[in-house]
């Protein structure tokens, strides 16, 4: 099947999972792609998707998916250009590189190969340059196609006030504590038995990703590769009674002493950089800052700038570092399908779509 | 009516509130005190307390105090030596010292003196010296009564992890986040409205409790006045779905380097002193470490020691400060009426009841 | 102030409530209405709307209206020609009236006049021909305006289905229970120390309303006034720690026996009556009937038709009497300020808008 | 190994899910019973019970208990004379009878046999002659042994009211309405991704469970069998967002017209049978009669009577039948484990209990 409206034709993998439903039902009216491939597990492949899904996210399934006849997850995506993936972290490993050898652009939501050297970790706002280590993984690894990948969930919410105090004034140290929804562990995920009425202090893995993975974000490209940044990140996790939205908040020394002014100013100055703005997964807002005393809560803000907008309140000096503040994510808009088909624009939009058959 | 059971006749004050109530149902059957007058405000004096009272704590109303005429708050408690508090503040704060002045023996749970120099505040198996600050309030003062304080219900939960590691190698530095339970907002509190499905960022006037009481619960008796603590807390505070039960977070600068076993060690070492163990109140581990990966959790452990054990669990190294932790107490039991109720049992143990005529 | 845009002029009475929060932003980009006044207690009065309000529903405060200064409740709604009244009961009994007589159409959600006889009690779909009874009304009062009002929020669900079984085979009988959310209170409304891992068996004069207010909805014009539908309604009402979506459980004896798939049909073929489709505020399917085992369940069906939509399910047999069916409405949109919003619809395109200024 | 104190050696077959879980926890400190066999499936055989299991119920697993060896399902459950079954439905099925040919007594919870003409479905309280079905079991199956099977969870809280009334008065058609709660459905149960903020009108089996199994309860015994109940029960079932504690709204059809005084005196007057009052598992109060109008709730009522009382309220006439109630049962106490004991209980008092070498 070829797209008969000149959008880029994509693949979803693992479209069954809550993240893969995400990816269909946000990719239903994306103005750039189509998705005209969806894969599964063996036990869903041959049927039809509509049947083969168990559909949790809200609204329903878009009718251009609904017939789509699902793939095994190791088959070729078909006439995509560009596959997302919302695979498991060991499928990952295996099956994003064979794609992206294959010709394909492997936008991953997954964690498998986010630490790679010479694959990007990107959030277009964060490090959009980070986009260019394409070049060196080709090089490394004689792609045709590419990966790229969005980092953890929670990552991808208070990445953003740490970018703009680190671009601004230098961040040091950070000691972050985070309270988490349970849509971010999938489906079915976090038995009810364990959540309602309690908080778990653990998350498995977690911690590791939010000790390294900023690191890697606010890096900077030195010789085609990345230099992390020169911090340190100490994070506690907790999961909450809370459907959708991670808040987190942060103890964060500086590199040098400023008023909390300033850092109000530099949180109301971050803004997505050129290029980037103009991708329609950018909010017009990328970080609001509140400065009501009880903001951000995340049923009240999780769906700012349709979920894409990350929303940070409740700045205030700190005694043992230099300031505190609380920042809030979508998580599974931001936080995952949407964070992903926004990098998979920024890709677009820079050049790096393989070389698949596509005429735009 | 005089006690014809030996046993010390108290009064409760504003006894129709959550934590009023709370006392009211841990006192029934206690073994030193008993309920001899109930206050509360102008609108439910002269009622009987089960028709004054809407009832919304676990079990049913005592039998013992069902029938007991509600005095108004400013009246004088009767016949009752000892006088547990649940005043608000303001109120708090001018009928504590008229009753102190009276004779009585005033244990509070009231904020407004917490921070008095002359008034103690006091967790038994913390600083059970401090209740010795009574002579100088009564000196000051010319009181014949006496008032004592427990802690804010969240710093009365880490201030036991808190206690073990300061006692053993000295604090400098903790920065401290809390998911607080709903009940701690008294009744009726917070609204469905904004917590369920949700987290909030703030408590209002928590933050500067959890900053000033742990320094003065950890500091030092010199000359008969409490020296407060050389260390620095910064809290973020939050309210979480949960019913029963603060979980914090901390992340702890020590004076020295210690490994984690150490931390673990002294953790497990804590133990009431000699008199504090043998009180009704105090449990038989008043620190519970716990070793699981996703332990404390407030559903599953607020219950420990008939909700009077402190439970700390994910003990582990932290890369920007030295050892980071998990803490929890049930805040309506440990962290309000229940507290209260052990200090006033080391009061007695101690010799501090007042000279309201009393045989026991 | 005179609408500049040929909207026609509505003021939003009681407007800082959570359903006056509804009514302003619903009716923020309504394509016929303009807000240009809103009305509030003497404590508001004066002020700013956007400094009045404790704004507690989804999205920001309509810029529209964010300036607008907030008149005393029993003040003159200005250049209005239409009002939406959010009013509690007893004061809709004395303002409402006076509003009408001033040449004011009012469509209220208020409970206050829903079983006047002269009253219309409307759902545009269900009885559309109920909104002659203004005729009468103005007759038989003198009133230059009017007074439409729309059902208890619970009720609204329901009556979908029981209407299309009442006109497809006759109603006799019903016993429902229903499962309805926290925001049916309003704010502060349920305390979440009540609700929290709970449910609620009593709502205050909910009952009262369920019994009556279906009867007047499915009752026949006869010489200008209601003949009540002749069928008995025994209701059972809940509270359930649900955010919006209000659930009920019915058991329907029906006039005469048919088959499940009888049934089916007549949900199925349900639809808004000419004229009554084309209002703004009349979503594409306002009965979705469900066919999977576990729906419609608040959380996942409760957005349909931007909540306009009842979505109906479980339907089955009866042992007892005839049908039961599960049906589902959002209860503060269509429910509260979006039925109140389509009812204003229907009385403008039926002719009946008052003798207020104004130019179209 | 021989029990050294005298009480029954007993065993709980599937240990390690939530209902043997609870069964290990209740009979930890048992007057009658004592736990010298735990079972699960082949993945713990072989472990120390401490270690296979994944504890979720409240308290710590009972010392006496933690160092048993697992044995596999299959096997003989030793020195025990008696059996508490957790099996899942399919395996009871199996394993059940051939436990009961083998001369044990099997005490089960699992629905499997429930419905079996000459197995008694037992609630002390309400059939308690229901026990000498045994004989005719023994009869006609040739065992030593014998099963005897707890109702589902639901029918276990609303069969009191119905008992009393049917006892009084006749009962001959019920609608009921129930919101159970998330435990009911074991560990991991109900994902909360799909119960949080949510209600599922849905439990696979459920239904049919409560329409057949009051008319069995409420049958009579005839030439040595069940002779079911003559009246017609309808459900509709419901999952809520509680913990712990089964809801039932019913309407009741009566075999004759009666006050609403005489329906709560027939409520207040229920009390358990002379023999069973004694046992050690039934409450002071089976049945209590709650005149507030806002309960029974779960969270307030479900623990009274150490989880083992029926809490009923709501009484008021219903004018599509007769009368309307609602009760509440805390279902993994009276409604699984609990009431499961209790029957043992019962069994060994009418002297039932198998040829299993045992002196008390």
């Amino acid at each position: 099947m070829s797209s008969s409206n000149n959008k880029i034709p994509v693949a979803v993998l693992a479209a069954t999972g809550t993240v893969g439903q995400r990816f269909v039902s946000l990719l239903a009216d994306h103005p750039w792609f189509e998705v005209v491939a969806v894969t599964a597990s063996e036990r869903s492949a041959g049927q039809r998707y509509a049947d083969a899904v168990s559909w949790v996210v809200p609204g329903e399934i878009p009718t251009s998916v609904a017939d789509l006849v699902v793939r095994p997850t190791d088959s070729d995506p078909g006439d995509a250009s560009l596959v997302f993936s919302a695979l498991p972290g060991d499928v990952a490993r295996e099956v994003e590189p064979a794609l992206a050898a294959g010709g394909y652009a492997v936008c991953s939501n997954a964690s498998a190969l986010r630490m790679e050297p010479d694959v990007p970790l990107l959030v277009p706002e964060i490090n959009p340059d980070h986009i260019h280590l394409i070049k060196a993984q080709r090089e490394k690894r004689g792609w045709s196609g590419s990966i790229i990948t969005a980092p953890n969930c929670a990552v991808t919410g208070f990445i953003f006030p740490m970018k703009a105090l680190h671009a601004a004034f230098g961040i040091e140290k950070v000691h972050v504590v985070t309270m988490q929804a349970i849509s971010g562990a999938g489906y079915p995920g976090v038995p009810s038995f364990d959540i309602l009425d309690n908080v778990i202090p653990f998350i498995g893995g977690e911690e590791d990703k939010l000790e390294s993975e900023p690191r890697k974000l606010l890096g900077t490209m030195v010789d085609g590769g990345i230099e992390p940044a020169d911090m340190v990140v100490s994070p506690q996790v907790h999961r909450v009674p809370v459907m959708d939205g991670h808040v987190a908040a942060l103890s964060i020394k500086l590199a040098r002493k400023v008023s909390i002014d300033d850092v109000n100013r530099a949180l109301e100055q971050f803004a997505a950089p050129e290029g980037v703005a103009d991708l329609p997964g950018t909010p017009e807002r990328p970080l609001i800052l509140r400065k009501e005393s009880n903001r951000p809560q995340p049923r009240r803000d999780r769906d700012a700038g349709n979920g894409m907008s990350i929303s940070v309140g409740r700045v205030q000096p700190c005694t043992v570092f230099d300031v505190k503040l609380v920042s809030l994510v979508h998580n599974t808009l931001r936080g995952a399908a949407g964070g992903a088909i926004q990098n998979a624009e920024w890709l677009v939009a820079s050049g790096y779509l393989g070389e698949k058959p596509f005429e735009r």
